[in-house]
């Protein structure tokens, strides 16, 4: 029955990551190992080995494989707090695209595919990532464009094609990469391969610049030239590579609003304070209702994307799938998010287009948010479609 | 700890309340004595009479007075559910004033008071008024500039003022008035009186035509012309007139997000059908994006604000005073409800600016909500004023 | 080259006309004439008898027929100065839906017909409608969904069909009809008829109850049941009708514009003169920067109007046909100004949602105006195709 | 008399313009001396030996110091074609700081400064900044709180105080430096001075980084360490800089508006070409009119900017001084320009978040424009004065 309370043992572990993040990982945002292609891998283990050492390393993984095995209501609850520095994921190891694979590994890889993939991913020795997105023509928000194909040649698959904005993908230790498998001249359908890296065929051609610089590894470019996985590989069963990728994305997007959620309440706080002392025309800025009135909106909009979350969260945990509650949740949060960062940074004023702040890192991040996992766009029309399949017309 | 689960007996009653309100009340939806002014009295007890039939008279009050005792979560459902016709709520007599008044009458009246006044109430013998509101430069959202004044005359308070903008007035059995109480020269402060009525010191001046339309008895102009009422009529005690004024606002202002909630379901459905019915430019209207990505947002918006209810509503059922969670939940459910009544309005087209359908009355409405019990703006500023008041600067 | 200096004859008659409305004409906005469904064609004439005393009767009507004669930047500078009373328009004659029926009479009906039609229109002697919008599956905004058909018999066109939304219908002295033309099976396309009313084969079957109320007449649904039309009555050529009614709708759109470009600024004056006067929480309203901000915003979106309108209708005057920039300038200038109007309806508080001020009226009528004459989504689609059709893909 | 009509001689400057920023300076868009502070002086000064050979630098300023002499009007038409490439107004040498300085020297500075300073600068030999902003709590907003102060010593100020945010500090010839100036004890008010570069009184402690990239030297924190200046680099009259600031400023905001419409324009043509191309669930992203309505926004905001800017220039030809319509043109330019840029990045998806277009790059500092020469609040707040000062309560 509706309740929206908290579980004191949730809040005892929320305000630990909150200590760990303020006290041991903020100062680290100024560390020079933060590139514009997001931390260097020395940096993510120097950050992880701190949260192994707190006890707060891959939270969201069960414990069987070394994490806290939190459910999707406790990872909203200590996601977020994570998220209020843009390193505290890093640290925690509950970043994307990581995050999101240990989550798909757990449900769909074979125990074998766990232990070799999942568990040295679990405890950070390596990273992975997720090579679906491909240059136009290819897959980008319509997956049916699929264009990297994957030949059986025995009992190996041979890979071909083109990805881009493959989070992570520099540094990597396998990569997850969808391709429209073939045995001949059968199509068997869009199917996920494990792919250990680096590999001759798995090619990282360039790391994008981009708006965003908070993942380790940057957005490569990847060239794909006879990568070959043997079969015991594919993750999963052949031909069910989408339906795999729908079990990783409802989660993941979500995992995503919980994240920069706790990085627009970091921008909030900056905004606020600097609010509060910076005085114009005689009094504080946040005694201007001009400025006040956008604290107050950012208050309502931080507040109703937690309550978006935590909804979505709760239905995961009761076993829906939650394909529709989250594409609903990542437009709203999404959109209010970057409302509330757009806000910090007008409230800063010429401070706020400085990095001085991370606000204006925060500003570019969620940015970005709106776009990856769907830009709202593709989230709009299927919820559109949804409605013309569900409702039927009297 | 969170859950977002109903209780399947309230499930049982929305659902109740909602045939009700589909089967025996939106057919009066074009009932002649739905006027410019609200429903006439006539009306409003023949709907009580089939709700009190039906058993769902007055769900909010204590079963010791005739109703059912809901809680406020218990509130948010069932009172969507009777919103769906801007008559549910006139029917199971949950509608303001009346409602509010009874909560805060079961709070802070005296027994006898009570029995006097919210046990007819209750029961829909009569309606209430609440008369606060004054014309400029009296009392509106600054509640400070009160001029209404009460002067003791022995066992009597005699109040002298106007008032303006007070619901239900035409054809209330009793009003709820507040003044500054003054016993000579000294102020007791602002005080709430219960005036039974008709009374010639209550005089109203005329019904003031306005955008909405579905309050029984419209919004009155009133001269208080030296109104006697005993003391024993005096609210609670004198000069607590405004803690008791937020005793009522902060649950009255989320029983309207609730009512107004199931009026824009209203609204959406309509637009819904009539969007995957009506054709133009070869395919309907809800396969053309423009429209389809308008009731995506509305399925969005309208989710959202059932979550910011619930989330008050719980608030205000562990005892909080619910006081800025409401602020917040109003600002955001009424400007959230007043974009999906527009997009509505905008999907019918041509048939949105006319009376045909529900939609044309249900953004009026809409409209007014943004403004009474508290504009956007003072609701802004009160979170800005808590923000300044909470946050120390470092 | 780049001018924005007004003639200072037509400033002069701005200020006339500016002068007139105030003095002559905001003293009927509380007659009791002006119902729900519009002025009554009594007070119609009345006021147009003050217009024609004043010299300002029909002003975008050549001379020859008794006008001044505007070009499209006069009317411009007029119209705004007419609407700045709902009433004005109708004064004045340049009201819709006879003033854009006078602009593609002049255009395009032959001598005879306009001698027959325009003079007396143009003359007030008579009202006129515009019979194209059929309710649905028929011709919304999709006029390619016409229904009603006209079957030739001999020098005649039979007409039947149904129309709705044909605003001024009740009371009309003749109405133009666009019904698909048939010589047997042969389809001879849309075409425009001009049938005399009163007619048994033009049956008003009611008055649309709408949320507007500012035009005379109302909105008309209509039964045509075998009007005969005689082949010297079809407007221009058989088959032209859509063109004709582009003819029509790009300067009908712009005087939309003018007009209530003129009355929100009416809105704007009454919120501003409140939010000088009316105080809360120790200052006045205007101090306060959330309502100074909202009446800055109005400042800059009404001069954004201004000059929106002005550039169309420049061009109109250039020769243009001026179809892409008004369908621009609708979408802007509609948007725009339902956004200065809700704000002032949310300065003015609780008087807003009365009818003590025009604004709660001004508020209702620019909500219609988004949707007539093609609702911005129709106007954004039909953009967006002329940017597929002009833009080159490289 | 209004008319829109660009004069063919400005209209052939335009389009010499357009070919140059096409062919000359678009391809230097990769070149690595555009550094994160912006393009190097190695890269600004071939740039402006381009824009010399091609007779196009400096065309604001009068031919007696090497310009084209162009009026305001012809600055909208010139400075949007050249703002098509963020290089571009650094290639014509007009760009901010520069290109307001060279206004302001032209009005105010004495002959002989104008020879010592215009003139070298005009030609690009030098580049300049403007020393106004500091950090808190000295003058942001809100130049009142001006902190940096001017000691008269004999013949010379001694300059003392903190400045941040200048433009384009690193690599001046020299600054304009506005400080409150005193003789002894006696204020003397704000004054501007004129300061060669580089002097070890003027440090330059960092380049801020910050979310902009386009101005040459990037944005100084300068410490003033007692700065000597000679009476006769007095700019104008001591104590009348506030008087000076606002005869830049003017001007200054709306070349900032000129120039990123043009790159506005550039961030559309992209999204328009990507959107003709890229084909997503079976159509072009244009045909969808979740894209297309995206774009036909753009077309109209765009469209508006531009009447906006061309209406204040005219005026500021008039001889207005151009104060509240430049800042009613700054916050309508700035941000309908970050819609459009916005709506560019998201229709572009991931494309949209890397730097492979301009599109990036050209959202980042837009966003800036939004709050430097003035956030929308302090506007807003400006405007919303001038109502309370000009309109008279009845």
């Amino acid at each position: 029955m509706i309740d929206f309370s908290m579980d004191p043992a949730d809040v005892a572990l929320r305000d630990k990551v909150r200590s760990f993040v303020r006290e041991r990982i903020i100062p680290y945002e100024r560390d020079p190992r933060l590139t514009s292609h997001g931390p260097t891998d020395d940096l993510r283990r120097e950050l992880n080995a701190l949260a192994r050492e707190a006890g707060l390393l891959a939270p969201h993984v069960s414990s069987h494989y070394g994490g806290l095995g939190l459910n999707h209501v406790q990872r909203a609850i200590v996601f977020e707090a994570a998220g209020y520095s843009t390193l505290g994921p890093i640290a925690l190891h509950c970043a994307a695209p990581d995050e999101g694979n240990m989550h798909m590994l757990e449900v769909v890889a074979s125990p074998q595919q766990r232990e070799a993939y999942l568990r040295p991913l679990a405890q950070g020795d390596m990273r992975s990532c997720f090579a679906m997105t491909e240059p136009q023509p290819g897959a980008g928000a319509d997956p049916g464009q699929l264009l990297t194909r994957a030949d059986r040649e025995g009992d190996h698959f041979v890979i071909s094609g083109k990805k881009w904005l493959i989070t992570g993908a520099e540094g990597a230790g396998f990569a997850i990469v969808m391709a429209r498998a073939f045995d001949g001249q059968q199509e068997l359908g869009p199917t996920m391969f494990l792919a250990r890296l680096p590999d001759p065929g798995f090619q990282i051609t360039r790391t994008i610049d981009s708006i965003d610089a908070s993942f380790t590894g940057g957005h490569g470019e990847i060239a794909l030239t006879g990568l070959r996985v043997h079969k015991d590989d594919v993750l999963g069963e052949v031909g069910q590579g989408l339906r795999y990728a729908q079990i990783r994305l409802a989660p993941a997007r979500l995992t995503h609003c919980m994240r920069w959620l706790g990085a627009a309440v970091r921008a909030h706080d900056i905004a606020t304070e600097y609010a509060m002392r910076r005085k114009a025309f005689g009094t504080t800025l946040l005694q201007h209702e001009g400025v006040g009135f956008m604290l107050a909106d950012n208050e309502i909009e931080l507040h109703m994307c937690r309550l978006a979350i935590l909804d979505v969260a709760w239905r995961l945990d009761q076993g829906e799938n939650g394909r529709h509650a989250s594409s609903m949740a990542k437009v709203f949060v999404s959109e209010a998010l970057f409302r509330v960062a757009d806000r910090c940074m007008q409230v800063l004023g010429g401070m706020g287009v400085t990095a001085d702040t991370q606000v204006e890192r925060i500003f570019r991040e969620i940015r970005a948010f709106r776009i990856y996992d769907g830009p709202s766009e593709v989230h709009r029309w299927a919820i559109a479609n949804r409605i013309a399949r569900t409702k039927a017309a009297p």
